[in-house]
């Protein structure tokens, strides 16, 4: 599994392009102002999903004042049911309608085409 | 069609989730430094992406230093298609993979399940 995001301060790669068909599971928020305990939590749940058999990886970007986007990749719904269903995650899950989320959506999508490029690679356009 | 995003400085509330099956198309990419024409070729984009029928949002967050993604959510493939395939946004996108982008990673989902949660309105945990 990579690790490109272990260090949030390294210049973040998006998590690449798997084979189809995998699901992504994209977490769009907004955040209240209460941020006590997020970003233990936050780096908590990053570790545990990556025990996941069948994780891909996850992408994450944050605007300052603005929204929070999380997508997770996963091979297929049982990995995101075993996600899902952790007892951890559940935890934070509540905590986080509790105190850090003032609304958010969720929806998990099967990916039927994917592309990547990169400028070193110099991958063709499409 | 919502226009909640219409100003970049108001408080920005993500893309309700529609009823499934709809499509999400994540766009997940690493900036060059070179941001010349770019902000004003986003906006355009974000317009002109409004015509196209079956569009249904688009949610968008740039962490400084990191990763920007961008989710764009459309009812079928044929909406998908006809935005990748519009002159205007050809030449967006070229000039993207010339200047814009480091790199980048695409992908076209198909949302089989979708959740909203809301503060104000006390949706249920699930």
């Amino acid at each position: 599994m990579s690790d490109h995001r272990s260090t949030p301060e390294a210049s973040p790669v998006p998590v690449p392009a798997h084979e189809p068909p995998y699901y992504a599971v994209v977490f769009t928020s907004r955040p209240t102002e209460d941020r006590e305990g997020y970003g233990e939590t936050a780096e908590q749940m990053e570790e545990l999903v990556k025990e996941v058999p069948g994780y891909l990886g996850m992408d994450q970007a944050t605007a300052p004042g603005g929204l929070s986007i999380t997508v997770g990749y996963f091979r297929d719904l049982a990995a995101i049911e075993e996600w899902r269903s952790n007892q951890e995650h559940r935890a934070a899950q509540k905590r986080g309608r509790a105190q850090w989320y003032e609304s958010y959506s969720l929806h998990i999508a099967k990916v039927e085409r994917s592309h990547a490029f990169d400028r070193g690679t110099a991958a063709p356009p499409r």
